[in-house]
């Protein structure tokens, strides 16, 4: 580990994408006593087995029409139709945007049968985590229950990130589903983000300010 | 200039905050030739000459209350009584967040009236920049008018990035008045956030993984 004070996980690739992996109460894989931040999760790419046969396939291109791909307004409509987010709000436009963004490498704006498939898997993944802590089904959780979350996904961060993350994110001091997806969806996409300018694994790059804009502004 | 192709504006401190500036169709101050991108515009602190006899400081007082500071729903109300959105549709939610994120040194994730002051002067600017290319009043205008904008505010971007930008704030082909702000912001925000990082002021920036999230989640 070249950077002290560099917890684990960064470079501990356990086959899940960030966010996908929940261990609440337990250790982290990888993680080193007395560097508690600094790290984040490892993922591999999603290779899950849907067919076209799938609900999904009918939804997305009932939507995605001529060209394949939806835009955001489109992909909103697609998980609206879907159910995904079962008793909580439909996701806000805002957030479907970044996740277009998340997986967007081209910088196209749209989404196509792959990327989708891959969101919902994470989706998926995301809610029953925020149903693991919700159990009330108040449509809410605590910032606190937030942070423990983001830290069993996997990332290493300081108590101060954490806490300004979780501020962003609350409405009237609590964190509403479509807000806790939002986070989730700009925690993973920034990671990426990051970790694909760092061919290293040091935990640190060197941006120039037009790459360093290219890939925040989107997200 | 340390960096080769890192234009000009970057140390060309004008005075003015980044959006301020606004010279569509005039050679931008302190552009290198064949230094087409990678440069960001300057500005210095807000010393505008509000009173506490203003109406904004009735609109702010009358909201923020005991604390004397607004968080992101309070300055919605805040924004939207003020009538500072005039014919356009008031600030969304997340804009709002975002306005506060910008000024929020602290993380507190709430805003004073000098912040406040620091806003209105700038979203005033932002504002006639909006109105200036849509001249119908039609609420919108189109992707490469932003791309002007934002160049003539003095952000040295590639083409490349810039067309990522628009295209991610975009609507049905169209930037709408909240989304373009909510852009503004952002380059504004992420833009201060970078430069403090950069002492030397070279344009480039050697971010550690915590720190970089830290500045990046919260816009």
């Amino acid at each position: 580990m070249a950077y002290p004070g560099y917890g684990g996980g960064y470079g501990g690739y356990t086959g899940q994408m960030p966010g996908m992996q929940m261990q609440m109460g337990q250790p982290m894989p990888g993680t080193v006593p007395n560097m508690p931040h600094g790290g984040y999760s490892g993922y591999s790419a999603y290779t899950g087995g849907y067919s076209t046969s799938d609900p999904m396939w009918n939804y997305f291109t009932a939507i995605a029409g001529q060209d394949g791909e939806v835009d955001a307004e489109e992909l909103q409509r697609c998980l609206t139709q879907s159910g995904i987010s079962g008793t909580y709000s439909p996701f806000s436009l805002e957030t479907c945007r970044i996740m277009i963004s998340m997986l967007d490498k081209d910088y196209t704006g749209k989404m196509g049968f792959n990327e989708f498939k891959e969101l919902w898997a994470v989706l998926n993944a995301w809610k029953q985590n925020f149903m693991m802590i919700d159990q009330d089904r108040s449509g809410t959780v605590e910032l606190h229950e937030l942070s423990q979350v983001i830290a069993a996904m996997g990332y290493r961060l300081s108590p101060q990130t954490l806490t300004a993350i979780v501020k962003r994110y609350s409405k009237n001091g609590r964190i509403f589903f479509d807000d806790y997806v939002a986070c989730c969806v700009k925690l993973r996409a920034l990671t990426d983000f990051f970790r694909r300018r760092d061919s290293m694994q040091q935990g640190f790059v060197n941006f120039v300010y037009d790459d360093f804009l290219q890939g925040t502004m989107a997200i």
